[in-house]
């Protein structure tokens, strides 16, 4: 049997089928729900079904780009964004869908959309994905970076990768592929994926050059884009607020430029001596990515590459103009979020969150980490997962993982494992810190499992169902060790929970309350306690 | 050349030797000194030297209990506390050794003691540990648990472990050790142990009736704890705040009472319906902690087990009773501290610190974890480290470790390992958010390794420096790579951190700055930058 399994929960049309996974408990428990990210599998070679398919056709505002069987693009110059319809008043599918799977009103979630405070990646050449909302008032979902780099890695890896992390838990997958066959992994990923998929599209335009930045132009940035667009890439961070002007305020730092991106626009503005072409052609950007509902994730290309260099002027200087950016972005129908640090003691975290929702009127904050401290390598996820949590608390809606290879190697499968499970421990302590609504629902109930001593049900109950399955049975592995009222960390009498129960027990068996039992005057029953036995542990067996 | 090595600093007087590792790094980089808790050194069959021997003889105030041979207590009848010297304005040798330890002023750390805001755990039967200190305005500690249970273990594995614990960090341990051979076990854990050991004594008591806790009794307790303060013991906790009353109060929680100390004085209470011996005894008990100067670990019987039960009516009822009794302690010269929750969602958090420091008159907390959400088992060392990394924030003195077994069996070596690291993580990213003096130069070395790309610098500056270079060689194993300007991660050409370099270079080498190559009027500066090659890569061989 297996006690944990998808279910479909249908929406207001037959074609609104939210995945959940539920998982069944013993006894009269009722079964849990938990929200799930993994799919409905996928064959390589084949790729996902199209679910998005119909939604897209029926509101008749998209065609073939370059006749019949060529990518959508929007078909009558208006923008065919989430954000553009549900300004409109427009629930869409899509929007329904995430309402069904966070547990909220449908309108709630249109609202939170058209007032940018909520983005919902879906390109329209992505039909494959199940939607998500990425938003303050929803769960705070999390990111995991793959892709290929010029020094390993191989396309049927990173699209293993990609499923193994959305198996774990991850909202969103970021293909960071650099080196070769950058297009062909892409592909790969996205036809698979069944979440959105984000892309940096300045690595593949360096690739065009051999890597010379200071070869890159507008036009072939643009081309790149649209042909990222087209293959269904759901959001695009794009460093367009790395100002010629701020490259100098990174110079003093410990750590300067650490972004990829940042560090490659700063190259270029200083070698032609010209403002960003990102920063000069962010109108017409915004109109490619309007014809695609390509959302913007506005890059912070000056983030803090070290505590030393955490909140300074550099890294808040582009935070401004990324405030400036968003107004832009949401005046041409762009879904927009907002990358943010990095690398930031507990300390200077809320200062983050509150210029961000400041500058860039309430737009999705979305962070790498932060780390919360240097000195750990090879622990980086740890060092993150502690800032990620505090930075989702006070309102971030996206955390992107970090794993125990940051700064070290590419990371393999285990790591990215290893990431989203840090990460998705960060984003549930950060739903639980903000009383959103459910969340807490999950602890109770493996909370209560673990206190009943229904082993299976706390594993199954728990994030990695395997791991923690596997921990026990290393020191007690028998069967009859499922089912026993201990485990090996504290053998049969020290069971503190089991005392408790015992205690719980012998009160309801002598018809009073634990509460009499304490009161004054209760001597003789005391008495009866000890009198019956007094032994507050029961056999092994029992 | 081994770059991470052990250095002394002495005191006022020769045998005042503070142990501190040093590492060495490459060029005109000072060395850095860490703080340092892995001892000398121990034959596990000799035991450590007794460092303290002198120190504690000159004082002039302790004799053998029984005669020649046997163990040390107070001769007088006054207490031989750290604390009792503290008030009367002696900065002993321990002192100023934890001073050296710190970079502190010997007089703080006296002060700091004499109030009660810190303690110097140092029993006279233990003059093999090397002194340290607990309190807020001190670097924040770590504790490790170990221990023997009825289920699994050895003794030689117990010892191994709290010398593994050291090895990565662990300012105290706790041997929880139950089962069989208790005695034996903290014996041989107490004279290889170069940090404070704390125990639970209650769990060896109930050993002696067998598991039955309505069996025991004050004179059985007491004999228990003689038998450890004789045997070199540092702290206890005492479960002296779970009082008949408060029992009631755990009933309705999602996880009851889940301290085993705990539930075993709840059972006691219940069936022999009388108020704690552990109460009713306790000015007697402090008599004999002062006569060996063993720090009272006020333990928190009814802290929360599950986030459902965080901060509730039993868990602060218990911690204003720890208040009370504080003030009994402080009275009979007895070194204090508060032992705190358990399981707490952040935004609860910050409020167990300040009702801690209030109502126990600032004496410092010792705290396990945080855990912020129940549903990841298995992952318990990383659920913990993020509340414990805030709590730690707030002003928590010590952090008790929580390893990836916790809630499902005994931790082996390696938990203890991932347990101790991830706390040392969340202290030190604690001290850097108190803003503790010199806390950064860590980071801040380490950072600027990484950006100078001195591999071996940032290995042997790490917190594990074995695992890191273990990552790093996974894919680029080669000689060479410990000196290339990249990593596996990102590769070559997307190096961000070798861009900024290299427009730094640049820069240099023309003679201007790069705010000047990027302020108005400068484009014949671009040009040269393009007319010079305009690559801001160098080949990897540079």
């Amino acid at each position: 049997m297996n006690a944990r399994r998808k279910v479909y929960v249908a929406g207001s049309r037959p074609d609104i089928q939210v995945p959940f996974a539920e998982v069944d408990l013993a006894g009269d428990n009722p079964p849990v729900r938990l929200y799930d990210t993994a799919g409905p599998g996928s064959e390589p070679e084949v790729g996902l079904p199209p679910l998005r398919g119909p939604w897209i056709a029926e509101r008749g505002d998209v065609a073939p780009s370059r006749g019949a069987g060529t990518p959508l693009a929007a078909a009558n110059g208006k923008p065919v964004t989430q954000l553009a319809y549900a300004r409109a008043g427009v629930v869409t599918p899509e929007m329904e869908f995430v309402a069904v799977r966070e547990g909220m009103d449908p309108e709630v979630v249109r609202e939170e959309i058209a007032t940018g405070r909520a983005v919902l990646p879906a390109n329209i050449n992505h039909p494959e994905i199940e939607p998500m909302i990425i938003g303050k008032r929803f769960l705070v979902k999390v990111n995991a970076n793959i892709g290929t780099s010029a020094v390993t890695s191989s396309i049927a890896e990173e699209v293993d990768k990609m499923s193994w992390a959305t198996k774990w838990g991850a909202d969103t997958v970021m293909d960071l592929s650099t080196g070769k066959r950058i297009h062909e992994t892409r592909e790969s990923i996205v036809r698979n994926s069944p979440v959105p998929i984000g892309t940096v599209p300045i690595y593949q335009a360096l690739e065009k050059v051999d890597g010379d930045p200071t070869k890159l132009s507008w036009e072939l940035y643009r081309d790149t884009v649209i042909e990222q667009a087209e293959q269904g890439v759901d959001y695009m961070t794009v460093h367009a607020g790395v100002l010629l002007r701020y490259v100098p305020l990174a110079v003093g730092r410990v750590t300067g430029i650490v972004s990829r991106g940042g560090s490659i626009m700063a190259a270029w503005c200083l070698a032609h001596h010209q403002e960003s072409f990102l920063y000069t052609h962010f109108a017409e950007l915004c109109e490619i990515l309007a014809k695609y509902d390509v959302t913007f994730s506005l890059g912070d290309g000056l983030r803090p590459g070290s505590i030393a260099d955490a909140n300074d002027e550099a890294q808040l200087a582009e935070l401004k103009t990324l405030g400036e950016l968003t107004t832009v972005a949401w005046d041409h129908g762009v879904q927009v979020m907002i990358e943010g640090p990095g690398h930031v003691p507990m300390h200077k975290i809320k200062e983050n969150v509150d210029l961000q929702q400041d500058w860039c009127h309430e737009a999705p904050f979305y962070t790498l980490g932060p780390l919360t401290t240097d000195v750990a390598p090879a622990y980086d996820h740890i060092t993150s997962a502690i800032g990620a949590a505090m930075i989702g608390m006070f309102g971030t809606a996206m955390l992107c993982y970090v794993t125990p290879k940051e700064h070290l190697g590419l990371p393999d499968r285990d790591d990215v494992k290893a990431g989203v499970i840090a990460y998705k421990i960060a984003a549930h302590a950060a739903d639980l810190a903000k009383g959103h609504p459910g969340a807490q629902a999950w602890d109770d109930a493996l909370s209560k499992a673990r206190f009943e001593f229904r082993w299976e049900d706390q594993f199954n109950l728990s994030l990695d169902p395997d791991t923690a399955r596997a921990y026990h049975d290393a020191t007690l592995p028998a069967e009859p060790a499922k089912t026993a009222h201990f485990c090996s960390m504290c053998g049969p009498k020290f069971c503190s929970m089991r005392i408790t129960q015992d205690l719980q027990k012998y009160a309801d068996e002598q018809g009073i309350t634990v509460a009499e039992a304490a009161q004054a005057g209760m001597q003789e029953k005391s008495d009866e306690f000890v009198d019956a036995g007094g032994r507050v542990y029961l056999p092994v067996t029992s």
